[in-house]
């Protein structure tokens, strides 16, 4: 960060890295010798793609096809929705002028085609490994690339402000594509971008990549209206976005090269806002993923290893949790369960088949689902809103104002939360304990195993006020049994003296039971305690620091607002002289690597607790 | 809150309180002897309006008006958009049976009519009074009233959540009708609203109040699809709700009672989803309203007190800042601003006057204001956002991962941050230092008084990422002078005996040195240090802290999460052990009060500051 001078000469535009390289200085990787002699291999850039005979083309979507098959099946990864894209990838690229013109892919995860197509084939076997490509855009890694945020609905918004700012700076015209999938419509970020673009003279090129789907079918209006647009040959009525005001150009087939490439030339041409209505497969080409009947082979994990341990018989987070939502169900009429386009995700799709008129799913659309949950509960119902912690960012208004303000009974179930790993920044629900944390009269739950998840969804459904419960991604460890309790605080271990009192949040529980029997032998006694309800801080976890010469705290979230910052500032308040020491995550941006590795490189594995305790009792 | 109790028996569904009161138990308020005997004064509840004859109609329509206007025009409030809606709500309440049948108001300001019809009319003159009525909807006050959230955009979820619990829960068919601005329609929350309830067959009646306005004229395409709309006679096109699948009713005359009956019991009669389409005009029946250029009387003042002091002839918050980015803007041809539908709240619209092409009015609309800045930067400018900070919420996760995630230059400016007063609990920004504090990268300015809100935007401007400034509602007071600066620190009082740190933030720093100087009358020594950069904390408050015994922080934002907690947690781990008390709001919802009344209940006034300290002092 620069430092500021209010005082120094005006500052002359700033180009970002991102769009300061012009198409001819764009990064050229040296190939490694291994690369095949293909049609892929023999594009370095864009600009070669572009000198490509047309009848090269199908060649080189089947190429592709292979790449991603035979690469993402082993890294793990976004199948199905590259797979859809070949083809719209390629005329793109061919059509446009990246990085003079600007691409913008909305949820990023559709970017792999992309990706190899502009420089980045001989590096695409490190796909999603650490050190390797980013499963998303990276600014890092490419001019071609401008956004890195997964999160869905926001590429028509990049747009108008890139068309904005292009219209202001000297220099060339430079067109504006974002590419959108008819999922992301569902999101009302998109609709508040429409209402700007629509009104512009703007080239702002919208294509739709429409295939139906997010993760599962699109739901509501906007899917149904565009399945009547795909199926109309003569149209006699306008579309939604014709209504507004952008021109429509469509529906074309979007697995024929001919066809998108007349389609976006002609859009091109418009030097306006509109809409190309290009109609894919998601999984095109691969027959498991065009024929699988859940996503598509949306994501595939990475194939087994040879070192593989074997996995654990436990069922995963995600899983306990479906199954006792519908056990809940079962007794309670009034337990409604909603999700944001991810039914299965969440694993309610096995309360959706044993309760379906009691499970809605209301598309790519967080704000819609906390309010509509507020709604049903001002109608005497109990919702569980589950959503992907990282997600419910985008409804803390809606979570603050509309369910708390009237202290509505609403269970928020927040699945990946922490540390989540590969899948990079966006993706990591760090900072779900800041935000929630200061909406009043919300209660929190970090269950640190199995039986605790089920125990303390039980009592968030028995709660008469908004409540959120968050656990982390994969599978729980055994469980952790508890010593005593101690107000609402369960004791882990404790040993004859009290130096440290460590405070837990979820399964960073049995971490610390780890690095407290580690201390033991290093002299230093911990007592290691689970507060299970994590905000507000539990009054007895007052009484236990009083009763410790230091107290520490442990959560996969930023310390900054974090549960340890409150609990130190309750610590202190009452009038209790014992430090407490919070330890979380950096206020920073984590690139993506498995989570096991960035709890280490962060200390909040067993050693880093250990090492971090041992320096601050020996202080 | 109940205790958790989840092995007892399945709990009845819950009909929350402002649900579970029949039409017949509805709150009648015993009428004062001096209230008038007119056609308003006879109607105890919504049941008498439903009996009055239909041609006592237009005079209690003029009635209202005469209240409205006497009433609002002394204790402030909004007045345009009430007088707009007088036979709109006189109709609702006419054809349906509210509280059995839901009517949900989108920015519950709209609502002063609907208290008049549903018996509290007496208690009128208390409008934002201490202890009065609120000036939104408050299900304390009334069965009548379910939403209290103020912010727009929300209704229509609300509506969806509401007709999908009556229709799961046992009895009687129960209508939900959103009454909604065409404003309010350009934020996406509406859209993510239809795309759910288009495809029901719930009794959903989404009544649209088209003034053609916000506190602005509506932007963008739905607002000229509108007008598209209102000017047809004979239409032979679709609207966008149609096109979505939603029944369209209109346009009506919404001042016209015959027609208002008409297109509502039509509405009613279908039992699906259906928008009725009230064309009104804002401040109608008020001549000083409807010819106001600047926003028909949106919002008035309330009329001087024989009591009230001379105004300082300083400038308010809003208008140093609105001065100083017009300066900033003639040497910065990169700077670009924008607001939601508030260019004239934020003070912006001088900035538009003088550079048209560099503002931008996204409308109601914080999400894509947030990622249409980003947008911008990307593309080379430097764009400053100002919002008031309770708006800023809707767009968390934007800040987040649109601009913060890319390193943005992008300057937020948040006016009536901290406690803002009679508008109640949705209104107050007293949340966006918890929410903005764990933003990596994202720096965080709060200006002491008007002279350091210029530099400090200026500062912001200059600096080569993202930043947010920080100012409370009114008129700052006089300059507070530094004696010296350590780090980036102003120093603003100190004695010989350091006793107590009191790092205030914004303009509590005058509050602070006045407490200190009385302190030092009790011979307690205080040095008062304003950080300037609240956030992250500056190196220098580490130091400082050490030279103290005590380190007291004061903020009007909650304590959980805010810069005292954060402070507290840099100086606990750089090994100091000064123990920090971080003093601030409580994680509670405030209700409306002038902002020195609510500073000094939760002792953030001066004498407040001077009994916390001693207390901590002499501990």
């Amino acid at each position: 960060m620069s430092s500021p001078d209010p005082t120094g000469p005006a500052r002359p535009v700033r180009a970002p890295r991102s769009l300061r390289v012009d198409v001819e200085d764009s990064v050229i990787v040296p190939l490694p010798t291994s690369y095949p002699a293909s049609l892929l291999g023999r594009l370095r850039d864009v600009t070669d793609l572009r000198a490509l005979p047309e009848e090269d083309l199908p060649g080189l979507a089947e190429e592709i096809r292979d790449v991603l098959v035979s690469t993402v099946t082993r890294t793990g990864g976004h199948l199905g929705s590259n797979l859809g894209v070949v083809e719209l990838t390629i005329a793109l690229h061919r059509v446009f002028s990246s990085p003079e013109d600007a691409i913008v892919f909305d949820t990023g995860h559709q970017s792999y085609v992309h990706k190899l197509l502009t420089g980045r084939g001989p590096h695409f076997e490190q796909l999603r490994r650490p050190g390797g490509l980013s499963g998303y855009p990276s600014r890092a890694e490419s001019p071609h690339d401008l956004v890195e945020n997964s999160h869905a609905s926001a590429a028509l918004s990049y747009a108008d402000g890139l068309s904005r700012g292009f219209a202001l700076a000297p220099g060339r015209h430079r067109h504006v594509v974002a590419v959108v999938g008819d999922g992301a419509l569902t999101g009302g970020m998109c609709w508040e971008a429409l209402n700007n673009i629509a009104t512009s003279d703007r080239a702002v090129v919208i294509v739709l990549n429409d295939n139906g789907r997010s993760y599962a079918p699109t739901i509501g209006a906007v899917g149904r209206h565009l399945a009547e647009l795909r199926g109309e040959t003569g149209r006699f009525r306008l579309s939604v976005f014709e209504n507004l005001g952008i021109s429509y150009v469509g529906p074309v087939d979007g697995h024929d090269l001919g066809q998108l490439d007349g389609a976006l030339r002609k859009a091109r041409a418009l030097c306006r806002p509109v809409v190309v209505h290009c109609v894919t497969t998601k999984g095109k080409g691969h027959e498991p993923a065009e024929t699988d009947a859940v996503d598509r082979l949306h994501t595939v994990p990475p194939a087994p290893t040879g070192a593989s341990t074997t996995t654990p018989a436990r069922p995963a987070w995600t899983s306990v949790f479906a199954d006792e939502v519908v056990r809940l169900g079962r007794d309670r009429p009034d337990l409604v369960c909603l999700s944001a386009a991810m039914l299965r995700p969440t694993g309610l799709h096995r309360f959706a088949e044993e309760f379906p008129e009691r499970t809605i799913d209301v598309g790519i659309a967080e704000q819609h689902a906390v309010s509509c949950a507020a709604g049903l509960a001002m109608a005497g119902m109990h919702p569980v809103l589950a959503v992907y912690s990282t997600f419910l960012t985008r409804a803390v208004d809606q979570v603050l104002l509309d369910v708390a303000l009237h202290g509505l009974p609403v269970t928020f179930v927040l699945d990946r939360a922490g540390v989540t790993g590969d899948d990079g920044p966006s993706h990591h629900g760090m900072w779900d304990l800041s935000l929630l944390q200061a909406v009043p009269g919300l209660r929190i739950a970090a269950p640190r195993d199995g039986a605790r998840l089920a125990r303390l969804l039980a009592e968030s459904v028995a709660t008469d006020g908004p409540t959120a419960l968050r656990f982390p991604r994969g599978t729980p460890g055994p469980d952790v049994p508890e010593l005593r309790t101690e107000g609402g605080v369960d004791v882990l271990h404790e040993t004859g003296r009290r130096d440290v009192l460590l405070v837990t949040v979820g399964p960073l529980a049995a971490t610390g039971v780890r690095a407290a029997l580690k201390l033991d032998e290093h002299g230093i006694g911990v007592t290691v305690c689970d507060p299970r309800w994590v905000s507000p801080p539990d009054r007895a976890l007052v009484d236990l620091a009083a009763r410790h010469r230091l107290v520490v705290s442990v959560e996969d979230n930023v310390v900054v607002g974090g549960v340890g910052t409150r609990l130190a500032q309750t610590v202190t308040a009452a009038g209790v002289p014992t430090p407490v020491h919070a330890l979380g995550l950096p206020t920073e941006f984590l690139p993506h690597s498995p989570r096991a590795d960035i709890l280490r490189r962060h200390r909040l594995d067993a050693a880093g607790l250990v090492r971090t305790i041992t320096a601050l009792a020996e202080a």
